[in-house]
């Protein structure tokens, strides 16, 4: 049982809070029971495996938490016949909320473009709600992707249903500030408010897509 | 310009965190540039109205605020084509998330059942991201609702995408911890992940339904 805050594991989870760090370690950390994932590097149980306060103190939830799992990060081949490219989303609870959504909607894998936040921050671990274990994202630039692109851009003209959906398809969802990137198709779900944000957005285009492929057997 | 921590309006803003007094006084505070809706009963702004630490001081975001309003609470009668039904849905986002999505993809009232989250309480108001002021939701059981009752449900047969929709139609929504009322017809959408949230549940549903309705005209 770990009773001191100067351990090497408890040390380590305090800076994989930080993105410099997890990259140079190649190491994420989950909270909770429920975002154990398979093939830990270490598992720290409250109670079990280290003193409940000096698990508290490392943390990034207010109320404390009673497992803290470490992994290796893994990353994707960016394939498959329908891809979610994320450009500029700098929300990690965004990001990890499209991870759960291209998971459970569409089985699909979400490549990170430049300017996104970090999949393996806690805050967008936590919102994948483990998906980040069954579908570790990819990354490439939007020019490695082959395949037919469409944006989701409320300026455009095109509705998300009028769509013509082949495969392989990339659904390209710009930032929260609106920024896309160029010379690609755009459609837009027609929308009584303002806006909707990327992550309800992309849950919506993901079930359309993949209920149209589904469909098209 | 308000100087005193003792002031009335900074009194009824930190008592407008906890239920009792929403209810009691039959208001509550929106905080946030972004949320400041129609006919406020005050608005305070940082250095303006009020200096800017005792404003931090009532605020419920740890990064403080600029600006905070109070409101008059509104509640709608249910009607219309369409109507979302909430039933224990405990989680405040989840209620506000679900009452934008019904806004923006639908322009449908929400209609609060029992043992469901306060849609006034500040985490909720912040989740609706302000379509608790264009669509105030509704009260009632759903045996005071008229129409199709359809209820999404991980574990029905039939799918989201082959139902039958007519109008009036109650979209009925879950508890996190899936209690769904009895007697009301299910459908599910299909997903490869064990579960989706209630609030991505919702959005994928609304949008469907919406849908439907506008291509039938």
């Amino acid at each position: 049982m770990i009773t001191s805050p100067d351990n090497d594991k408890l040390k380590t989870i305090r800076k994989l809070q930080q993105k410099r760090w997890r990259t140079k370690l190649g190491l994420f950390s989950a909270e909770g029971e429920d975002l154990v994932g398979p093939d830990p590097e270490y598992i720290l149980r409250a109670g079990v495996d280290v003193e409940p306060d000096l698990l508290d103190a490392v943390s990034t939830l207010g109320s404390g938490t009673r497992v803290i799992s470490v992994y290796k990060q893994r990353w994707a081949e960016p394939g498959g016949d329908f891809l979610v490219y994320l450009h500029g989303v700098e929300d990690p609870g965004n990001v990890g909320t499209i991870i759960r959504s291209a998971h459970a909607l569409a089985d699909a894998t979400v490549v990170l473009g430049p300017g996104t936040a970090d999949p393996y921050s806690p805050k967008a671990v936590r919102a994948s709600m483990g998906s980040i274990f069954a579908r570790p994202p990819a990354r490439a630039t939007l020019d490695q992707l082959a395949g037919q692109k469409v944006a989701l851009d409320v300026t455009a003209e095109r509705e998300l249903r009028d769509l013509d959906v082949t495969r392989p398809l990339v659904l390209v969802l710009g930032s929260e500030r609106g920024n896309l990137p160029g010379g690609v198709e755009g459609v837009r779900i027609p929308v009584h408010a303002d806006s909707l944000n990327v992550a309800m957005a992309a849950t919506v285009a993901l079930y359309e897509v993949a209920n149209r492929m589904a469909a098209d057997g």
